[in-house]
């Protein structure tokens, strides 16, 4: 099993970006656009893309600590997969601690997938500090593969 | 033992990326301004930071193809690591796959470097498409570790 790692420090309170990783509107404008359902535990988001998409049912919440999902729904190597946020606040920023973990293998998909990942963490970032992320389909193009 | 992975497709030749990953020059224009060495098989490369840096011994090239080099000198959860960028054609970009290996633990900091190390491949990116990248010390800043 390996998983993808990611930090980011934002400039804002853990409760707002709590609010981004947990509200179908804070979600749209930073992940993509195309989000809905139900961001409460037992619920189930739906992300979509041009190219597909996820859904994800949310497995805990904690205000202004955690987030976790798991994929039950999407391309074969996310599903199963679980999407973990922690959050705490250090030197005034709330520190996300994002990991993706249970990939079986690692497959060239999720070197992509680690990478944007990456891209929609600074979206994220970039939404709660000027108030305007990147979502897709306007995200940041990465590769062949988008 | 945990690795770091990260896929980046880039508009020009494999040429331009390997020239970008071999010598002081590019690689001064992407990662960072205090860059100096020998890019060269069974040379040392320096790179420093404002909070350190890093020290790489070069130990295989081959042009258009690979690039590998192993941490001599850094932070200890650094030493000994390998970071390996392996170039190949798809679609008309030049996909760069990169994996930075053998950390012992996924610490915090390698959440942290994860998430830089993209950042400087999506300037690297931006180096060979814009002609412009985002080296440090002028660098995206992504938390309180910058």
């Amino acid at each position: 099993m390996v998983d993808i790692l990611h930090r980011i420090g934002v400039t804002s309170s853990p409760d707002e970006v709590y609010g981004a990783l947990t509200t179908v509107g804070g979600l749209a404008s930073w992940w993509t656009e195309d989000t809905d359902g139900d961001g409460a535990v037992g619920g189930v988001l739906r992300f979509r893309f041009v190219a597909g998409g996820f859904d994800m049912k949310v497995l805990e919440t904690r205000p202004a600590e955690l987030v976790l999902w798991e994929v039950v729904d999407g391309p074969e190597e996310w599903i199963g997969t679980q999407v973990r946020f922690e959050l705490k606040q250090e030197d005034g920023f709330t520190i996300v601690l994002f990991r993706h973990e249970g990939w079986k293998e690692p497959v060239e998909f999720m070197y992509h997938c680690s990478t944007k990942w990456a891209t929609f963490l600074m979206s994220l970032k970039r939404l709660l500090e000027t108030g305007r992320g990147e979502p897709a389909p306007d995200d940041v193009k990465i590769s062949n593969w988008h």
